[in-house]
């Protein structure tokens, strides 16, 4: 076999570490790479380094170049004492790209998950208890994907202070544009639970 | 929609430069590298600023940190008195990873292409024919893939050097493991002129 320079191997070896990209992946990706002029290069270069240099929201934990982001820095944004409660960034994104809600968002930063070392100090519950005072949330919604670690950490938030707060979770069932034919068992299961009167 | 900081936005545009890569999965992979430690975003942002000082083998072509690649140098390689031209890198590759051929190479850096101002002189064809002489090549390989524009690079070396050296192009018909059902009727028309007298 012949053997790539070290600057090539290095690269796919970092290529290799991002989600679905293989060894095969990476070094397609690294020979597409070795055509680009220097400046492309400088360009991804520098695009990653500066990825050290991220900072978040203090309130609702996104990325943002502010201290606090455009949407909690947003009173406009109706319903703002409905709290959102998200796992991590993408999820929050993909509910904004729904355009249906109108709120504040509060990433957790994952789930509570004990095998794994992540107790509630790891997460932002404390933040999230803070800013249900501050914002004087009435209405709490857990947008957690259905797991059983997203389970534990709903009823936590619940038990904790579902006292004061109406806590409601997403909703679970049929996808819009799915066939019962190829769900799975507990998704048909849950869907016939949350079933709905019709009006 | 949330408006993400513009390093993270950078970097999303660099990865969708990518082949096979779209704007969704260049997302999911910088967001995946947000979570990596700062020493393999170092090791990262450095391997791609590294790809700007690639240097080529000077007789075959190849990306090589010496001057003459280790195949260019290797006197052990058997029947080198042959060589066996490719388009690129990645055909080389593949070449090589079939362990069935042990002579030189020649990395030709692409095929003829006058519409796209690819003419001889783009290619490394001039190199080519100083190698043939240096060598003392009497048999050429033609690994070039089957194109309009692959096989007028073929006619034009077969033209240049045919009456010196024996020029042969590399086989083609039915792949091992395809099927006749599914190939196209270009590849079986070529299969069938390509037959073989059992013995």
């Amino acid at each position: 076999m012949i053997e790539l320079p070290l600057n090539i191997q290095s690269c796919v070896e970092s290529f290799s570490k991002l989600p679905g990209v293989g060894s095969k992946t990476a070094l397609r990706q690294v020979m597409s790479m070795t055509k680009w002029d220097h400046m492309d290069l400088e360009m991804f270069s520098n695009a990653i380094e500066d990825l050290k240099n991220l900072s978040h929201c203090q309130e609702c934990g996104v990325f943002s170049e502010q201290e606090v982001c455009k949407i909690c820095s947003n009173f406009h944004r109706t319903e703002s004492k409905i709290i959102c409660v998200v796992e991590n960034i993408n999820d929050l994104m993909a509910i904004e790209k729904s355009d249906d809600f109108h709120g504040q968002f509060h990433i957790l930063g994952g789930v509570l998950n004990p095998l794994a070392g992540i107790g509630p100090k790891e997460l932002r519950i404390d933040k999230l208890v803070e800013r249900i005072k501050k914002l004087d949330t009435n209405s709490l919604i857990l947008a957690i994907n259905p797991s059983v670690e997203g389970d534990a950490t709903c009823s936590y938030i619940k038990q904790l202070i579902g006292d004061h707060v109406h806590v409601e979770r997403i909703g679970f069932g049929i996808p819009i544009g799915g066939s019962l034919e190829f769900l799975d068992p507990l998704t048909i299961a849950k869907a016939l639970e949350n079933r709905k009167t019709l009006e």
